[in-house]
């Protein structure tokens, strides 16, 4: 495998252009395809089943454009599908919630720690149990903040509603003494800003989009896998659907206006 | 057909849950039998001919359980299925559009008529052609609300947060001297008192849930399919998933708290 061959992610939706950002940030040289399921989102209430069929048809399909590690940007596919693409593929894969999880077990110093996430996020407790396995004293404070994900959607980043509702959805976790605070969906990054002048800022955010990007960078590394020639990066986007409005939300989340976008069929 | 035979509604979600609180009180005495396709929702980004499929499945499982009228209390299912589900099946069917395209055609005074929905509704611009098809010389205004949805399944109906999004989101509205507008989707009713109070007092709302359930009335009436027997009304629900907090948002969407749920699988 070459170190010229590209870096594969993919995510239920457009949330995980979150995480190509940081991508193409921590790595400008890489080549990146993302894969984006947009006829089949949400993934967060379909079987586990079915959640691995569908993540092992993207990453066929990723690897047969010969991605050399795949980074699976979907809260739902990394708690139902992770283990079973270890087993099955060849190359270092790295999932949305271990990264968010080390940098937070790093970063606290009062063991204790907050996650915000989605609705099914929030319910399944992955980021709970993934803390306790890796410090069993851990206190964990977490909640579901539904209205995260349409406000990033709409791009209303700096409206005085979003800012009513990060006081609502955060004065549980401001109450709680924690000091770090784990942003546990690829959608909140865009709302750093709100969320820090919400909470005491003494609070350092975990942003998973880019704990994800180090980690990618790490294993890249360790594999002689990085691309060390001196090439600009690329971009190329797949999508399952091209909803109304779709340039303009994934452009606000990839933080660049889109091109090379190309929609397929996977099933 | 025995007119104690029951009515049947079905939505991708929760959301037709309003359509059977305004049929509970119109329609008092009638028992009802509820489908909501909540592992399959959202229809909005699927293809036709898997939202026909699954009209077809759903209301299969409905005519087995010798309901008299099937209410299509979805946007997507209405939009693309409808046609499909009258020529197939042998007793009326209501969708969402027409019974509150009929009103606002007949409350309007000046012709100038506003709709609200979810992106996918009104970049669909089906409530503008059959406000035309009604009236050539209406002047549509229409605007998309994608926040409106997860405000009322978080139930903020009162919350400030909820205001400054409607004043935003109904500006557009408020300028054009609308004085009808259509509350486009299935989860607005919650969020009328809002709405109401953002707009001019002027501007009558048409409530397409309660639209439905008129409609339903008359549909029954003429076909002497009323219930006349003075016994009190049923309730059965069935879903497709029991998601996380499926309890709460139900129950605010009915009005009263849920019984009698049950979980079954259509394919």
């Amino acid at each position: 495998m070459s170190n010229k061959n590209p870096i594969g992610v993919f995510d239920s939706g457009l949330g995980g252009l979150t995480v190509v950002k940081a991508l193409r940030n921590v790595l400008p040289n890489e080549k990146i395809i993302y894969f984006g399921d947009t006829a089949r989102v949400p993934y967060g209430n379909k079987s586990p089943e079915l959640i691995k069929e569908y993540s092992l048809q993207i990453t066929d399909f990723l690897l047969e454009r010969e991605t050399k590690i795949i980074v699976v940007a979907c809260n739902t596919a990394t708690a139902l599908a992770l283990s079973t693409l270890q087993e099955k593929l060849n190359i270092p894969i790295v999932g949305v919630i271990k990264p968010g999880v080390n940098s937070a077990l790093t970063l606290t110093q009062n063991n204790r720690i907050g996650v915000i996430g989605t609705i099914s996020t929030i319910s399944s407790g992955v980021y709970e149990k993934e803390l306790k396995i890796g410090n069993n004293s851990i206190e964990v404070t977490s909640n579901a903040c539904p209205l995260f994900v349409p406000l990033a959607e709409e791009g209303w980043l700096n409206n005085p509603a979003t800012k009513l509702i990060a006081e609502k959805y955060l004065e549980p976790i401001n109450k709680k003494n924690i000091d770090t605070l784990i942003l546990g969906c690829t959608h909140y990054p865009l709302l750093k800003k709100v969320i820090q002048e919400t909470v005491s800022t003494e609070i350092q955010l975990v942003d998973s989009a880019q704990a994800m990007a180090f980690e990618t960078k790490t294993l890249l590394s360790n594999g002689g896998l990085i691309n060390d020639q001196n090439t600009e990066g690329e971009l190329k986007l797949f999508v399952s659907d091209l909803p109304a409005r779709f340039e303009t939300v994934a452009s606000r989340f990839l933080g660049e206006k889109i091109s090379n976008v190309e929609k397929i069929q996977l099933d």
